[in-house]
Protein backbone atom coordinates (compact mmCIF):
# COMPACT_ATOMS: atom_id res chain seq x y z
CA UNK A 1 0.00 0.00 0.00
CA UNK A 2 2.68 2.70 0.68
CA UNK A 3 4.06 2.36 -3.17
CA UNK A 4 0.75 2.64 -4.64
CA UNK A 5 -0.58 5.40 -2.34
CA UNK A 6 2.53 7.51 -2.63
CA UNK A 7 1.84 7.10 -6.01
CA UNK A 8 -2.04 8.22 -6.04
CA UNK A 9 -1.21 11.04 -4.16
CA UNK A 10 1.21 11.68 -7.38
CA UNK A 11 -1.55 10.97 -9.66
CA UNK A 12 -4.34 13.23 -7.88
CA UNK A 13 -1.66 15.83 -7.68
CA UNK A 14 -0.62 16.16 -11.24
CA UNK A 15 -3.87 15.36 -12.54
CA UNK A 16 -5.21 19.07 -9.81
CA UNK A 17 -2.18 20.89 -10.53
CA UNK A 18 -2.75 20.73 -14.42
CA UNK A 19 -6.61 20.59 -14.60
CA UNK A 20 -7.23 23.72 -15.09
CA UNK A 21 -4.27 24.70 -17.38
CA UNK A 22 -6.37 23.84 -20.01
CA UNK A 23 -9.52 26.09 -19.16
CA UNK A 24 -7.19 28.90 -18.20
CA UNK A 25 -5.31 28.39 -21.94
CA UNK A 26 -9.12 28.47 -23.44
CA UNK A 27 -10.28 31.49 -21.17
CA UNK A 28 -7.05 33.29 -21.92
CA UNK A 29 -7.93 32.40 -25.77
CA UNK A 30 -11.40 32.85 -26.09
CA UNK A 31 -12.32 35.75 -23.11
CA UNK A 32 -15.49 33.72 -23.00
CA UNK A 33 -16.34 33.80 -18.82
CA UNK A 34 -20.07 33.83 -19.36
CA UNK A 35 -20.54 30.00 -18.58
CA UNK A 36 -18.18 30.49 -16.10
CA UNK A 37 -18.88 30.61 -12.51
CA UNK A 38 -16.98 33.34 -9.93
CA UNK A 39 -18.13 32.43 -6.73
CA UNK A 40 -17.25 28.37 -7.71
CA UNK A 41 -13.20 29.75 -8.92
CA UNK A 42 -13.45 31.69 -5.43
CA UNK A 43 -14.36 28.89 -3.15
CA UNK A 44 -12.17 26.66 -5.53
CA UNK A 45 -8.98 28.99 -5.17
CA UNK A 46 -8.98 28.96 -1.27
CA UNK A 47 -9.74 25.53 -1.05
CA UNK A 48 -6.95 25.06 -2.58
CA UNK A 49 -4.76 27.30 -0.59
CA UNK A 50 -6.23 25.65 2.94
CA UNK A 51 -5.58 21.85 1.18
CA UNK A 52 -1.90 23.39 0.80
CA UNK A 53 -2.05 24.31 4.43
CA UNK A 54 -3.15 21.14 5.10
CA UNK A 55 -0.54 19.34 2.86
CA UNK A 56 2.49 21.08 5.23
CA UNK A 57 0.15 19.94 8.34
CA UNK A 58 -0.11 16.21 6.94
CA UNK A 59 3.58 16.80 5.90
CA UNK A 60 2.65 15.55 1.88
CA UNK A 61 5.15 17.03 -0.33
CA UNK A 62 2.46 16.16 -3.05
CA UNK A 63 -0.31 18.04 -1.66
CA UNK A 64 2.14 21.34 -0.88
CA UNK A 65 3.46 21.18 -4.35
CA UNK A 66 0.66 20.21 -6.79
CA UNK A 67 -2.17 22.82 -5.32
CA UNK A 68 0.35 25.88 -5.57
CA UNK A 69 0.58 24.83 -8.87
CA UNK A 70 -3.03 24.54 -8.74
CA UNK A 71 -3.91 27.66 -6.77
CA UNK A 72 -2.13 29.55 -9.94
CA UNK A 73 -4.19 28.47 -12.42
CA UNK A 74 -7.30 29.13 -10.53
CA UNK A 75 -6.02 32.87 -9.45
CA UNK A 76 -5.69 33.45 -13.10
CA UNK A 77 -8.78 32.36 -14.23
CA UNK A 78 -10.22 34.23 -11.57
CA UNK A 79 -8.68 37.14 -12.75
CA UNK A 80 -9.70 36.54 -16.24
CA UNK A 81 -13.60 35.94 -15.03
CA UNK A 82 -13.36 39.02 -12.59
CA UNK A 83 -11.59 41.47 -15.94
CA UNK A 84 -13.75 40.47 -18.75
CA UNK A 85 -17.54 39.68 -16.77
CA UNK A 86 -20.03 41.77 -18.25
CA UNK B 1 -1.11 22.47 15.01
CA UNK B 2 -3.27 19.86 15.92
CA UNK B 3 -6.08 21.45 16.25
CA UNK B 4 -5.50 24.31 13.40
CA UNK B 5 -4.23 21.35 11.13
CA UNK B 6 -7.56 19.60 11.58
CA UNK B 7 -9.40 22.80 11.01
CA UNK B 8 -7.42 23.61 7.65
CA UNK B 9 -8.39 20.26 6.34
CA UNK B 10 -11.78 20.86 7.17
CA UNK B 11 -11.83 24.57 5.26
CA UNK B 12 -10.08 23.33 2.70
CA UNK B 13 -12.20 20.17 2.41
CA UNK B 14 -15.76 22.11 2.62
CA UNK B 15 -14.36 25.23 0.18
CA UNK B 16 -13.30 22.15 -2.46
CA UNK B 17 -16.81 20.02 -1.87
CA UNK B 18 -19.21 22.98 -2.18
CA UNK B 19 -16.46 25.33 -5.03
CA UNK B 20 -18.55 23.34 -7.89
CA UNK B 21 -22.59 23.96 -6.51
CA UNK B 22 -22.67 27.17 -8.11
CA UNK B 23 -20.93 26.19 -11.47
CA UNK B 24 -23.35 23.33 -11.67
CA UNK B 25 -26.42 25.08 -10.91
CA UNK B 26 -25.53 28.10 -13.18
CA UNK B 27 -24.30 25.54 -16.04
CA UNK B 28 -28.24 23.65 -15.63
CA UNK B 29 -29.45 26.70 -15.58
CA UNK B 30 -27.89 28.44 -18.33
CA UNK B 31 -27.07 25.20 -20.15
CA UNK B 32 -23.73 27.89 -21.40
CA UNK B 33 -21.18 25.27 -21.55
CA UNK B 34 -18.69 26.95 -24.68
CA UNK B 35 -16.85 28.68 -22.19
CA UNK B 36 -16.18 25.56 -20.01
CA UNK B 37 -13.00 23.49 -21.18
CA UNK B 38 -14.10 19.76 -21.03
CA UNK B 39 -10.69 18.24 -20.87
CA UNK B 40 -10.03 20.34 -17.98
CA UNK B 41 -13.02 18.66 -16.10
CA UNK B 42 -12.02 15.09 -17.23
CA UNK B 43 -8.81 15.90 -15.81
CA UNK B 44 -10.10 17.18 -12.55
CA UNK B 45 -12.77 14.66 -11.83
CA UNK B 46 -9.78 12.09 -12.23
CA UNK B 47 -8.00 13.90 -9.76
CA UNK B 48 -10.47 14.02 -7.37
CA UNK B 49 -10.69 10.63 -7.31
CA UNK B 50 -7.22 9.65 -6.60
CA UNK B 51 -7.57 12.24 -4.33
CA UNK B 52 -9.93 10.65 -2.57
CA UNK B 53 -8.02 7.09 -2.54
CA UNK B 54 -5.16 9.11 -1.67
CA UNK B 55 -7.15 9.92 1.83
CA UNK B 56 -8.12 6.60 2.74
CA UNK B 57 -4.20 6.04 2.67
CA UNK B 58 -3.32 8.67 4.81
CA UNK B 59 -6.04 7.90 7.01
CA UNK B 60 -7.76 11.79 6.65
CA UNK B 61 -11.48 11.56 6.67
CA UNK B 62 -11.74 15.09 5.29
CA UNK B 63 -10.29 14.35 2.02
CA UNK B 64 -12.51 11.35 2.16
CA UNK B 65 -15.65 12.83 2.56
CA UNK B 66 -14.84 16.50 0.69
CA UNK B 67 -13.40 14.81 -2.24
CA UNK B 68 -16.17 12.72 -2.64
CA UNK B 69 -18.76 15.67 -2.86
CA UNK B 70 -16.46 17.34 -4.91
CA UNK B 71 -16.45 14.67 -7.39
CA UNK B 72 -20.59 14.62 -7.51
CA UNK B 73 -20.54 18.37 -8.60
CA UNK B 74 -17.64 17.43 -11.06
CA UNK B 75 -19.21 14.78 -12.58
CA UNK B 76 -22.65 16.71 -13.41
CA UNK B 77 -20.71 19.43 -15.16
CA UNK B 78 -18.77 16.98 -17.21
CA UNK B 79 -22.18 15.20 -18.27
CA UNK B 80 -23.71 19.10 -19.26
CA UNK B 81 -21.04 19.80 -20.68
CA UNK B 82 -20.79 16.51 -22.98
CA UNK B 83 -24.71 17.13 -23.13
CA UNK B 84 -24.65 20.62 -24.24
CA UNK B 85 -21.41 21.19 -26.12
CA UNK B 86 -21.57 22.41 -29.94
Amino acid sequence: MNVIGELLGYIAGICIAVCFLPQTIQTIRSKNVAGLSLCSYVIYSIGILCWMLYGIYLHSFQMILFNAISLFFGVIILYMIIKHKK
